[in-house]
């Protein structure tokens, strides 16, 4: 019986689905059901707007919206999260690829590709070093100040656009941005603001509305998130009526070829791009892992479900990798997307299979019908959608908490805006690193005294306790290592100067569990130093583990007289 | 009395000379000039080699020889350290040098001093931001690899010259490497061996058997430390008197300039230099920085005296850049050179004084004496100074005392090797990093109990103590940050599901000084979580900046029915 539990345990974690299949019922698949119609309707204008914005073919999206949400229905963890293209990821692969060197080697469909397979590549190599646990080294705000400059970043590619603008190519000459700012398209804007007043009614006003005259909770949820498509759909339908592109100019999706891309294995080839772009690839793959599981882990608290961040890399991969087969650009798990399906009902991962399913028949069959979309409308799209991730009020909040943390979210975020978006999430990671290095590199040490008529010994600074001039009794309350010692060292040598009668210094383990070789080193030349001072070093409480390592060494012959005692208590019996 | 003794101290920490010149005696000089005399003698012919080896005109050793050891004995705080050229620099010098594109802009020499300007203006940069502490993350085993790996490409770069081979441009072409050993020079390689063997006389047998025929200890320091020198001097005189050079194709040091290069700051201009060689200098600074001040603290340790990091980084930091001005490659503290200042009894940094002194008159006067030192002879006094520093025996010590430590020894070494000196470093510093990341967020976290009739909360695993079904309590034993929090609420999750009867949680905050942003918002959602699992989050024992820090949120709010017990007591009377 333990066997056939082990069993099933050992298959539900290489095989998810294995845990929701056996109690799948009627009910489950109608909720299912609903939650993937609705968000197969927002994926279909979300994939086209994401794939303009990285600056690639509208199907690039599409492709990336069926396959890897399939993969990751199978093997990830997550009952909910929706995975497919997302806007930061979108923005960083725009970034990657408008490098000159990038750019110069052409074909960007190629590199984009590159990119999915790469930043797979690289999530199942975290999976297999289990370096999974390494993101967490990437702090909340960090992670905040980073979306919000990336947020700001995609506003500012989205807002011509949205004007119905084409590119400047002004550089420094500012009066020929005057110029180009009049050149503004009447109708691409009138589009624009008026999907933009369309979304913004969809998305509050619109369901609290309904809800007040009565209707469904799933009905209003069901209205509302078709905004999107019935947005573009209406906008789409305006162009193709009252020919704006042929007349008036209107910047449009343009021609989206029906079918799939087939699975194509091409891009391999061009080494010389691999290379260049894997520091990319690096980038896009933490960024989108660590997005996903924030995601997938705020969804899995609201149901008491569990998230395997290892399980999560190799989903995640083989979700990217996925893309770059079937010629999709690389994908994540997304907030909006993620939120549409989990309000919508889904119960598990069968709705992504449904919506991905849904899109499968629309990418065959109706794609054409999304070519007269106009590329206003898509920026009112983004805008909508991302707007809520430029948290600046968050930045005066986490300043008002911990000063260190809001420096951080600050210095990320402006390096994200004047350095680079790789540059500035790069700048956050190390600083965070350092600052804990730097913490982590300062142990805790507490000059001790007994508690009298007792055998506790305990910090002078907090109880009065019994000291003696010539002894100077240290607890150190962690492993030494090479990150801490010289900081020890420094602590002992200001101690003495402070008390100059000292002729025994006890060394308390209780704490102890590590002595690196480093440590040992410093260690040893202390004693060595202590020595010729006149001055005795002791070890007193040291666990079996680290004294059986340092019998391995000559460091105890150096101690003597120097003595290793089993309890504190016995070292003050002795020298007290 | 107080305010005068502070002003002295205040003094010695920026002129460390001020601490001995006030009890400089007639008899501490005379140590020191013997010491002065001793070291000038090998510097000549250490400057030379290790400006060879480094790919540059001899007299830049020489340079560096004198202006920078006279800054650092005015401001450094070790008495004995000896600075100046150093092998390990040297061949870092020589790879940042021979990269394509440093090489491609021509004149080595320029090149030099712009490392030597830029390595000071790192370690200054260091000293300004007091980052001196974050060179201790470079663990001894990792130095150890490093110093290893960089001493056995120093011996194979030197082999060719000790056999009088030239510059071998075979390429792939086995069988041209057939004939090029069969090029070496007969006379080249004869004189290498005697050099090389009357170093090995000079270095162990002729001390000892002085010593047994009764000469006094300072004699014989004196005599066995001219050994390079007077090989180099005999050797020289052996390839004038038989025209070597000439008859022979012995290679020789070739023209010295008598006199000094004269102050110039016209290595200031090549801007595209200065960025290609900013992360040479950064390791060279880095490395640098971290051997000089481990050889200054063995000498200091032998005497008792005290080494001040941030006051090193900025002597060391103003003698390189006062190598950069008089024409002189890279400093550092060095290990032979300081040892030979220490057991010829160097008090004071007078005898640093003194040696730099006396190779200034050298270096006017009497430069021409060394045109004629066949480079076989340098190679010779290279390799008796650099074999002891390649310690594979250390991988072995290492390897048994802590396997982790072994393993990041072992790679360093053989990244330097295979794939290059800084590459090596580098890899050794993050996996060491990278290893203590991962330590660090592996808190220690206690189940604990009541020990029965006392008000002490003790660990589970180690005490008989009186425990509660419905009660979890846990003693986190550090600050929680965003390293570890990720580890605490998964140990949370794995303990609840070991005792599913749980409805409260107490978190004892005894040693937690600080909670950050991060761990804040992860610990508000693990609250959501418990909440709608019906379990109850407390906290007990948080000290007074945790709760004030935590009262800015809305936290303790959220929290409630949980409650913030003063004593863990307090908990269990009301909820036990």
């Amino acid at each position: 019986m333990a066997n056939s539990h082990d069993h099933a345990l050992w298959l539900t974690s290489l095989f998810p689905p294995a845990g929701w299949l056996k109690t799948y019922s009627r009910q489950t698949l109608n909720d299912d059901l609903f939650a993937g119609v609705i968000t197969a309707i927002l994926l279909v204008p979300q994939g086209i707007a994401y794939a303009l914005l990285a600056g690639l073919p509208p199907q690039m999206g599409l492709y990336a919206s069926i396959l890897p949400p399939m993969l990751y229905a199978v093997l990830g963890t997550s009952r909910t999260l929706s995975v497919g293209p997302v806007s930061i990821a979108a923005i960083m692969i725009a970034a990657a690829l408008s490098t000159p060197a990038v750019s110069g080697l052409g074909n960007a469909v190629q590199s984009a590709l590159i990119l999915s397979a790469e930043s797979g590549a690289v999530m199942l190599l975290m999976a297999v070093l289990r370096m999974g646990g390494l993101v967490n080294f990437i702090s909340h705000p960090v992670l905040t100040g980073f979306t919000s400059g990336a947020a700001i970043l995609i506003i500012f590619s989205q807002l011509p656009h949205l004007a119905g603008l084409k590119k400047a190519a002004c550089g420094m000459n500012f009066e020929c941005y005057g110029e180009y700012l009049q050149t503004f398209n009447t109708a691409g804007l009138s589009i624009g603001l008026m999907t933009l007043s369309l979304l913004m009614v969809f998305g509050k006003p619109l369901p609290a509305f309904l809800k007040k005259a009565g209707w469904q909770s799933a009905s209003v949820t069901a209205v509302s998130k078709a905004g999107p498509l019935l947005s573009v759909i209406l906008a789409a339908f305006a162009v193709r009526y009252f020919k704006l592109a042929e007349l008036h100019g209107v910047a449009v999706v343009g021609h989206i070829p029906s079918g799939f891309a087939g699975f194509s294995l091409d891009f391999f080839t061009n080494a010389e791009k691999w290379r260049l772009l894997l520091p990319y690839a690096l980038f896009i793959a933490l960024i989108a892992y660590v997005e996903s599981i924030a995601i997938a882990k705020v969804t899995a608290h609201f149901r008491g479900e569990k998230i395997a961040p290892n399980q999560e890399l190799i989903a995640l991969g083989l979700a990217n990798m996925a893309a770059a087969v079937s010629g999709g650009m690389p994908v994540a798990g997304g907030f909006s997307r993620t939120m549409v399906n989990f309000y919508a009902g889904a119960r598990t991962q069968m709705a992504m299979l449904i919506a991905a399913g849904l899109l499968a028949l629309i990418v065959i069959f109706f794609s054409s019908w999304f070519e007269t979309i106009p590329k206003a409308a898509l920026a009112a799209i983004i805008l909508v959608a991302i707007i809520p991730l430029v948290r600046l009020d968050n930045i005066v909040h986490t300043w008002r908490y911990d000063r260190g943390d809001g420096i951080a979210e600050i210095i990320t975020l402006l390096a994200v805006l004047a350095v680079g978006i790789e540059e500035g999430i790069m700048l956050g990671i190390v600083l965070t690193i350092l600052s804990h290095l730097r913490k982590t590199s300062q142990p805790h040490i507490a000059v001790v005294g007994r508690i009298p008529d007792t055998e506790h010994y305990r910090n002078i600074k907090r109880h009065a306790v019994q000291t003696w001039n010539h002894l100077l009794l240290l607890r150190i309350d962690e492993s030494i290592t090479f990150a801490n010692i010289n900081y020890i060292e420094e602590f002992i040598e200001a101690q003495l100067l402070r008390q100059p009668a000292v002729k025994h210094i006890i060394l308390i383990f209780t704490s102890v569990s590590d002595i690196d070789t480093t440590a040992l080193e410093v260690l040893e030349e202390l004693n060595r130093a202590l020595q010729s001072a006149r001055i005795t070093l002791h070890l007193s409480e040291a666990k079996g583990p680290v004294l059986d390592k340092l019998k391995k060494t000559d460091f105890l012959n150096h101690l003597a007289p120097g003595k290793v005692f089993f309890r504190t208590e016995d070292a003050i019996r002795e020298l007290g």
